[in-house]
């Protein structure tokens, strides 16, 4: 019998609409046998200062124990400006200090994200792919998810509809959960 | 007579003691002919959130006033788990909005970094160029000036001592104090 | 009178049926006013050997030559496995040496992709991207072309017939004609 | 008793004093217990054209079974104008050929660097890590070896001296073998 995997999923955005967030609520929807998955929220993380890193403020605390019960992250990563959002990689940095306890480390991990462009955020996730080697997690390679045109791509109640990305994400899912229990050896 | 150039400074960490804020301090002593530099601060910009980017927090208004009054833009560039230190990803984040009025749009730039580690914070700066695409920046090519191992290049009282450093960021002010001219056409 | 410029396009693959190559032969339909635009070829350039480069090859002095005359360059790139494509990037490495002999350097550039895939090629255009700023490039920032899924963007004869992607590509070209000209003051 | 690895070692030049080689060279002196090393040539494969990949050239037949044989990999990547050098870059692409006969596939990897300047060649390290993505390869974190100022770090008869270097690339190929052996499950 597989072993039971907790995803923390991290949408990347504090706006209410954000797509990202609703594509990890997709992802909750299609989960695969013993997994289960929550969302975090970046809601109340200050803008991160190193000065204050011996003293975590209680929002970043509760964050990175969040992360520190999660067998796999799942990030929703929104591209601002041809990068990681601001407020997404000021959280991650906040949960990466101080640097003896970096509540990433070994972590296996995937990113997916959409937009409302042509490239469906895929340049913000490279870049995250770069931190994650300091960081030290253990990202999936393929299959990649990015939502290109997002608009056309979510209904009015905010539901994931694509039914390409659907079947994409569903096999991301899977992919994570298989290397998340291949990493740990069962 | 060449035309006077103004430069904002802008160091992207909130640490008291920031290498990145002492190397622009180091460039303010160091200015070609005619030549201005002044120091933009991140304290006080709050997290980014779309939804409140129809009424932007008196801060950033601040912000956004400063970059629009300079000539060309000077960042210093912490580097955070091999990509953009947050607040600072996050404070370019909020300049760029709402989309019809960037800030950062045809400004002449050129990105440093000093860090204690091996690479300077060389990840961090080509990352933020590519957000440089995105924002229609004009970044200078060479020189580029990254500070490695940073303890060893500062003095006691903070100030930039080493010799080669110096010389290539005096360089590099000249640069992009030129290509400024070169791009307004006089 | 606006000054006459000279492109050069250079087709990145060395397939016969490369949709790059075509999409440079689609730029060369719709050339601003005093533009001329002719195709290089990487045919013949041999594996880059820095032993060799005090000789170089033919080929390689041809290709030189042809850049050297050139007031801007426009690069079709194919990607493959999420870079630069091997031959591109050899024939970029040649031109390139010895370094007091750069041909690449000052010259004016945009870089467009067509792929078969999701992201039509961009994740090499932003890994050449780092290779300007070594190479002295001075790249056109928006807008930029990358031609997603292409079998469905040419028809039989090979003609880029993607209306959205004509017009992109036209502004592109315009682009990259009236910063050539700002560069040169003219 | 931990089962046996054997490394291909993939110096990225044909130079013939070249630094890379010679940092595999000194890693082939290193390793750890159960481990063996080969070292590939890239002389003889040709410029990768896509036509030709349903008959791919001998010395690319060669080059794919050394892969095929090998437990992991170990590139020794020479940085050309800020990116992967092309012959590298065109090796690797020519041994993913065909699309359904990928030798990279499931390849654990580890990728250093050696480079006469300040940042030692991980600018063009960062980039391969892109494509291992799509390779399907799977990269180690950390220890990065990256050799700064070479012409410093080997002595006349080519051997690799720095110890601080010495330290970490011993230390990277003992995180290369576990990182195989935990993948494969024993």
């Amino acid at each position: 019998m597989p072993s039971p995997v907790k995803i923390l999923g991290i949408p990347g955005s504090l706006r209410r609409e954000s797509y990202n967030r609703r594509l990890l609520e997709a992802a909750q929807t299609m989960l695969p046998a013993d997994t289960t998955m929550e969302l975090a929220s970046l809601e109340g993380i200050p803008v991160f200062n190193q000065d204050l890193e011996a003293h975590l403020p209680p929002k970043v605390v509760e964050f990175k124990s969040q992360i520190r019960a999660a067998d796999a992250i799942l990030f929703g990563v929104p591209e601002y400006n041809y990068g990681v959002a601001g407020p997404l990689k000021n959280a991650i940095d906040w949960a990466s200090r101080p640097y003896t306890d970096n509540s990433w480390k070994e972590k296996p991990v995937a990113a997916v994200s959409a937009s409302i462009g042509l490239l469906g955020g895929s340049r913000a996730v490279y870049q995250l792919r770069q931190s994650f080697v300091f960081l030290g997690m253990h990202p999936i390679n393929l299959p990649e998810v990015f939502v290109t045109f997002a608009p056309q791509k979510f209904d009015a109640q905010g539901r994931f509809t694509d039914p390409d990305g659907r079947k994409y994400l569903e096999s991301l899912l899977t992919t994570l959960v298989d290397w998340t229990r291949r990493l740990r050896g069962h």
